[in-house]
Order: C-alpha cells, then structure tokens, then sequence
C-alpha cells in the first residue's frame, strides 16, 4: 500500500447524497476529487450542481482521464435502476474486509455516500451497508479507502489526454507539459 | 510487570495548515476525524481553532480513545523541533511505496498537509515530500491513505472509554451503551 494493479475490478461509480449548493463546495469538491484520483469513472451529486462539475472537468482536462460529475435528481429511482452492485458507506455497517472478495467480483458498483443526515431508506436501498470502520471518519475518506481497496492507485494510462503531469520530486513542485 | 508489545509503527501527529477558522469548518473536521478514526494522536491546527477541538472532543468523549485537537501558531518552529520524521503530503512529492519502509522505521512520525495554498518554504522544512498519488486528490483521501498504510485500521483497544460502540449490521444503524 499504496500499490497500482491492473484495471481488474468493478468500474465504479459514487453517487454522492446530501450535498449542499450554496454552502462551502470544497467538501464535495474534494470528494470528487478523490473519487477522481483513485480510479472512479463518475461522481452523481444530489441535488445537482453545476458549478462542481465545472470545476471537475476544468482538472479533468488539465489533468487528463475522462472522470466527470453529473447530476442526480431521483437518487432512489438511480439506485433501482443501478445494473450492478449498490453498496452504502456507513460507519454503521458490515465491515470491508469481510465483503472485498464479494464486490471484487462484481462488474460495476455505485458506491453510494452520504453524510451525517443520510435518509434512512438508504440502508434498505443499497445491497450492502459497509464500514470502513465502526468510528466517524469522512466520507472523503471512506471513499479514498473503498476505492484502493478496490483498485489500488490507477496506473498513468489513466490519466491519458493531460495537459501537463507532476515528475515526482524530492523538494518542491515539478511539472511538464504534455508538449 | 508483562507490558504491552510496543505498536508496530510510528506514532502520528497531524499538522494541519491553511485552516481557516470562520468559514465552513466541515472540511477540516473531516481530517481530524479521519486522523483520528485511522490512528493518529493528534491535530495541530494552523491557525487555531477552538470551536473545531471543541468538537473533536465532543467526538472522543463519546466514541472513545484519546485523540485531541491542539492549536499551533508557529508551525515552523513546530516542524524544526519536532522529536521524529516530519512528512509533507502533496501530490508533487516522492510516490509513498518507496519510502514506506523509512517511514514504517520511525518512532514518531509529523504528517504535514496544507491544502492548494501551502507556503513554499514546507518542501524545504519538511523531511520528505511524499505522494499518495500525483493527481489533486484532497488532503482528507491523502491523509487517510498515509495512515491506513502506516498501520492499517486501529484496533478496538485502540478506543478504550468510549460511551457506545457500533455493532456492525448488514441494515440500519445499531449502537451499544457501554452500561
């Protein structure tokens, strides 16, 4: 940890409950962009928000990779219709560990986040209820944990078409352009 | 007297900078709950910020374990004088693999995150530069990912006094007093 793996694995999805226009956006923003950086294909907000998406395609096209965020209006009828895995973030639930086998398996899964004020019929909603651990800790960083359990971090033919991409370095910000 | 075997790992303090007390506190309580969930002991906050240790206490109280939020005016100085190995996290430093095992060899361990706006002179203060991945992922995913490779999910030992505890469940939210 961290390690990269090939791209076996569901693809995954996050539906994000709960979010706030108007308020702060860096919460959801850096739940995007986490859900980004560790390999998911798209970020659903409820209720929508343009300015977030914006934002996330504006580092999508810098940064490169096809992630995008879009907006949800009937996250319960999203859940129904969902053709794979729906699988709830909860403090509160059955423990990864016991349950990475069974979602390693699946072909594509809608990791659903919410928040402290998630509406209840969620737990019914979803297929699995699962913890990252039995203690608040951040959906942000639930997320960041499920998705490299799953996945481990994306390997660079991820983040094809960027503009420019970081060289690692031991001091200071180094960056090249793509040309 | 038989001791308890010494933990495996480093033991972790968090410097959080670029805090900014007035606006929307939520993205700075979910690094200290994530620092806290994965195992840290602590949280400097750069600049102070009581309401947030307030809270943070509120949260140990409850779910258990010692963790605490702590103000720090002046970080450098902080950083100098720190007794251990002080690791900045950002996207543009060395990949995590390589100097996990450094890192697993330290008896006390200063994770620094900041934020977009970090002050320069950090590169140059900190040890290390260390990245969990070169894409903007947030310091929340950032720091928990560091954590949870440092000693993966703490223990229930680790939350001794808590008031109630989860008990893990496939439905719903179940909750047990400690009398």
């Amino acid at each position: 940890m961290p390690r990269r793996s090939p791209p076996s694995g569901p693809s995954i999805e996050v539906l994000r409950l709960g979010h706030r226009p108007g308020r702060d956006p860096r919460l959801t923003t850096h739940l995007a962009l986490a859900a980004r950086a560790l390999g998911a294909e798209r970020l659903w907000l409820h209720p929508p928000d343009p300015a977030i998406a914006d934002r996330l395609e504006a580092v999508a096209r810098r940064w490169g990779g096809r992630f995008s965020v879009e907006g949800c209006v009937d996250w319960r009828g999203m859940i129904r219709r969902f053709d794979g895995v729906v699988v709830h973030l909860t403090m509160y639930g059955r423990p990864l560990p016991a349950l990475l086998p069974k979602l390693r398996r699946a072909r594509r899964l809608l990791a659903v986040v919410g928040g402290a004020k998630v509406p209840a019929d969620v737990y019914r909603l979803a297929h699995l209820n699962v913890a990252v651990g039995p203690q608040p800790h951040s959906e942000v960083a639930g997320l960041a944990l499920l998705l490299y359990a799953l996945h481990g971090l994306p390997g660079p033919e991820r983040w094809a078409g960027a503009q420019q991409r970081i060289v690692p370095s031991a001091r200071g910000k180094r960056v090249r352009r793509a040309r």
